[in-house]
């Protein structure tokens, strides 16, 4: 298989996922047509948007070993996508958000079926419980994907260890921030290993190992040269996040404008603009964060404070200084010349985003 | 390997999950101390208590084959508790249940937590995160424990597509369930097709399967009578959970009595009772059936109807059908004899059990 670069790449990504979720749709069909709307919703969510960030750094893992891609991999990379996709369902549910990519989350989209429906007991504990579900099988679809995917036995199970490190990080990561949020800490040093947990390995790092693992010529200098690119760019990566939490456009996110703002987000910037902040600018921050009824002058102040104070300037600092670091241990690795080249282009593509 | 038999099996699946966790638990403690409340409510619910029956039917299904059962065995066996532990925490989120096996369950622990600790936020919302987490991080562990266990790569691989498939239908079968509730449904037949997917296959054929796919004399005729002796099984295991939900004794189910009565649970049990009543049972059976605040005398008054109607009575004598049929299919399998011999008491424990 022959890709001239990343959209080629997130082209094969996609059919590989569309022809796994076909199958799958097929069996929940013949299940029941109860299950009808749970194979709708999931194969939109899945398939109408995403950038396929996982398993396109697990393909060019892969590729960065010098070995040649091939479909089994392409649709072993893929699979990651679908343990982003049980994350993200989840996360909504955690959240409490309505919307994510534009569309409503699924727990409201089950919530209305509900309601469409007049079905008996609560419409919002049916969402809940609806998109658990729809969660896990997200996450047990990965596995399958996987383990369907035609990699040699060998290579599986040299994977396999590193897929649960990464899905166990994840799931730890993402308790630490829930409880971080739930603490209301203003540490930039608990926020950044927030970051580290929670995105840090598992967007990058991981995947990048995982797609190594796959390859029969990996060796342990690969997978050094992925930790020292893929950790730095994986916190640049979530620290993006946050820029786009607070100014991102709405028209380009899919979701509202200031949501951070609005959820209270305990991130790296809201820690770096309450301990660069005066005593005004801290209790005016802290008078509007996180409250639900934020007025668009209200998101207006908060961001003037992130500004002002220079948290935003500092933040856009780390994430130039990190990214760098990420593009220094490329150039100084043994990681294969294309893929190298491609690395470089998915760390400015991870950390100069806009949604 | 040897075991006398059911007790000493169970003995040695406790010990491996036990050990499976202390690892686990102390990558947790490793990430962190904000993870320490996490592991510690895991490891209770995980070792405190249950059956294993999930682990005691794989560790048979292999042993049905005609070998005799290794260390690792039973550690790829014991994995399978660790998939019910992710149902039994998400079930509790989506049911919004209190109590399980006599503690508060999970999101109530992470609830009381938030309280306990004045964090900000919501505190049930930080139950229902926490919990949502922490089923999914057993739904993984589930997966690292058996990838762990030591099994021959070639058997391994040959059981994977079983797991993938026993964890699906589990997840379907979950949301038929969550359906027909908001449904409230009156069919038996509906029910009845509930029950297959949700208890029917995952409780026992597919533990079985697993097992037996775990097992290098695994032939084809093995996995078809463990068919014809899990299927008809599983139903009545699910029944007889009907009947406990209904009459069982708090003190030894862990639950409140007449949880499902209180829940509006629709079960065959409440499908039968429908389907055989008078008007006048039928409207008081409706007017009591579903409502949190049920009193005693209420509850005393459903479980008459549903004696009265014949609907108890009639569900005994399925389980007991099915039961049997169970019970012949193993008699006249090629299954190794002291296997069949524990199946046998298996079916009776399974189906003659108060929790």
């Amino acid at each position: 298989m022959d890709f001239d670069g990343i959209p080629e790449l997130t082209k094969a990504i996609n059919l590989s996922l569309s022809q796994f979720f076909d199958a799958e749709a097929g069996y929940l069909h013949s299940v029941g047509e109860e299950l009808y709307p749970v194979a709708d919703a999931l194969g939109h969510f899945l398939l109408d948007s995403g950038k396929r960030l996982r398993p396109l750094f697990a393909a060019i893992g892969y590729l960065g070993t010098g070995s040649a891609l091939t479909p089994e991999v392409i649709r072993a990379a893929a699979s990651l996508e679908l343990v982003h996709v049980c994350a993200l369902i989840h996360d909504d549910v955690m959240d409490d958000s309505d919307t994510r990519r534009g569309a409503p989350s699924i727990h409201k989209q089950f919530e209305a079926l509900h309601t469409e429906k007049a079905l008996h007991g609560s419409a919002p504990q049916f969402g809940v419980a609806a998109s658990i579900l729809m969660g896990d099988l997200a996450l047990i679809w990965a596995a399958k994907a996987l383990h369907e995917a035609g990699i040699p036995s060998n290579q599986l199970l040299k994977t396999l260890p590193i897929y649960d490190q990464m899905r166990v990080e994840l799931m730890a990561g993402q308790y630490l921030d829930v409880y971080e949020q739930a603490l209301a800490s203003e540490s930039v040093e608990r926020s950044l290993k927030v970051a580290t947990y929670k995105s840090g390995r598992y967007s990058i790092e991981r995947p990048l190992h995982f797609g190594a693992a796959l390859s029969a010529t990996c060796e342990p200098v690969h997978l050094e040269s992925y930790s020292h690119y893929g950790l730095p760019l994986g916190q640049a990566f979530q620290l993006r996040d946050d820029v786009i939490g607070v100014f991102g456009d709405p028209g380009v996110t899919g979701k509202p404008a200031g949501d951070d703002l609005r959820e209270g987000k305990r991130t790296v910037l809201a820690a770096l603009t309450l301990n660069k902040s005066t005593n005004l600018q801290r209790s005016e921050f802290n008078k509007l964060f996180g409250r639900k009824d934020l007025t668009d002058g209200d998101i207006s102040t908060l961001r003037q404070i992130i500004i002002d104070t220079g948290a935003l300037a500092d933040l856009e600092k780390i994430i130039a200084d990190k990214t760098a670091e990420a593009l220094t241990a490329i150039e100084t690795s043994q990681i294969d010349k294309a893929a190298a080249s491609m690395l470089n282009t998915m760390a400015i593509a991870a950390t100069q985003r806009s949604s």
